[in-house]
C-alpha cells in the first residue's frame, strides 16, 4: 500500500520561464522544494522550527531529476512529495511536477539532517521520524 | 569633472531570460549588484571584510529603475557604478546596463550602511569613506 | 473613495532568500509582478489571452521601489496592486508586499502596453481599460 | 587519455546565496549551463548560431547532481563541463563545480537535440558532433 503523495499548487509566472518559452530547468528545482518545505508545514514541523527547538538544518545531498514534459507560462502545476527514511540521519523525497495527470518532471532528492551548529550529521528527530514511519 | 563609472562585464544566459525572449526585468538589479560588490573588491575593501572587519553591511532602501532597452539571451552587456555619499550612514549608486554604448537599463540605488548586529544604521566606515571622497 | 487593493498571498522560500538571512532585494519584484499577473487571471483577462487575442504584451518601463522592513525565510506575506490608466499606451500599479499590517517594500511600477509583433506602443485593449476604469 | 573539462570563472554574488548562508541548491545548475554555454561559445558554435543556422535547440532531459560541499558568498569558484556523445540526437556533459582542488558539485547532465520548430529530436549538427568526437 501507497500513501498518496502530498500535493502543492504551482503557477508559471514570467520569473518561472526562459527565452525557450518554457520553465527554466533549475527552476523545478525550487517547485519540488515548496513542496518539501509546505509538506512539513501541513504537519505542523516546520523548517524554522526543527531549526530552533531541535537544532537541525536539511540540505540536499543529491538530485537526479528526468525532465520528460516542459511547462509554459500561465500553467498550473502541483508538485508533488513524498518522503522516506533512509537511515538515521537522511530521508528521501520522491517528487514530481505535474499538470494534471501529467507528470512534467520526476525527481530523487536525498536530504541529510545536519546539526544547525557545525553542519554535521545529525540524528532524525524523533517528531519527523514518526512522521516518516506514518507515510509507508 | 565626473569619474568614469566602474565597469563591470555581464553575459546573459538562460537562466537570466523570460518567456518573452529578454532578461526579466528583476534580473537586472542583480546584474547592478554584481558592479556593485565588484567595485567594493577591486578597491580592496570586499563586503566580507566590510562585514568582518568594519561590522557593518550594505543594505538596499530604494530603487529607481528606467527600463528603456532590452538585453538578449547570448548578449554581452556591461553594469556600471558611480558611488556618492549620501550621509554619514548612506551611499547613493548610479548604475546602468549597457549594450556598447546604448543604455539598456538606468538605475538609482540607495543604501544604508547598517551595523551586522542589530541592523541598525551605522557610521559608513572611514576606509570606504575615503574611497567615496576619491571618486568625486 | 480609494478601491481596496487586489491582495496576493506569497510565502518566503529559501529560493527567495540571500545569505543576509532575509528575502534578497530583486525578489520582491517577483512577489509584486505575481500580484500583477493573478489580478488581470482574477478579471479574467489572462496575460496569455491578451497576447493571443488582442496582440498586445506589457513591459515594465519603470520602478520606484522602497525597502522599508526584511522579509524572512517561512514568512507569510501579501503583495498587492491597485492600477491606473496613464495615458492610452501606459498603465501604472501601485504596488506593495506586507507582512500583516507592516508594509515592508512599496513600489510605483510603470507599465508599457506593446504590439506583441514588433514592440512598438500599443494602445491597452478596450476590455483592460474598462477594468481600469472600474477600479477608480 | 582524458581530455582536461572546460574551466569558467563563477564568482558568488548574493542572487545565489540563500537564508543558510551558502550557494542555493539549485543555482550551482545555473554555473554548470554557464559553463556549457561557453564551452560551445569558446569552440565558434554559440547557442544562437546553433539556432538560427542549423535549426536545433538542447534542452536537459536527465540531471543527476551530487551536493558534497557548500560554497558561500564572495567566494570564487569554477564550473567545469566535458562533452560526450550520447548517440546522434543526445549529448552527455560531466560536469563540476570546485573552490580550487575541491569538488563541491559534481553534476552529469544529459541534453537532447530538438528541431527549433517542433521539438522532435533532431540529429546534432556536423560542426557539433566534430567538436565531440574531438574532445575524446
Amino acid at each position: 500500500m501507497t500513501a498518496q503523495p502530498f500535493r502543492y499548487p504551482v503557477r508559471v509566472y514570467y520569473e518561472d520561464t526562459d527565452a525557450a518559452g518554457v520553465v527554466y530547468y533549475a527552476n523545478y528545482l525550487k517547485f519540488m522544494e515548496r513542496a518539501r518545505t509546505e509538506w512539513l508545514d501541513a504537519r505542523g514541523l516546520p523548517l524554522a522550527e526543527l531549526e530552533r527547538v531541535h537544532g537541525v538544518v536539511f540540505v540536499v545531498t543529491r538530485a537526479e531529476i528526468d525532465f520528460r514534459g516542459a511547462a509554459r507560462l500561465g500553467e498550473r502545476l502541483e508538485a508533488t512529495v513524498a518522503f522516506e527514511r533512509a537511515g538515521r540521519a537522511q530521508m528521501m523525497a520522491r517528487q514530481s511536477v505535474r499538470r494534471g495527470d501529467e507528470v512534467l518532471v520526476e525527481g530523487h532528492i536525498r536530504l541529510a539532517c545536519l546539526a544547525r551548529d557545525g553542519w554535521r550529521p545529525a540524528r532524525i528527530p524523533p517528531e519527523l521520524d514518526r512522521l516518516l514511519e506514518a507515510v509507508r
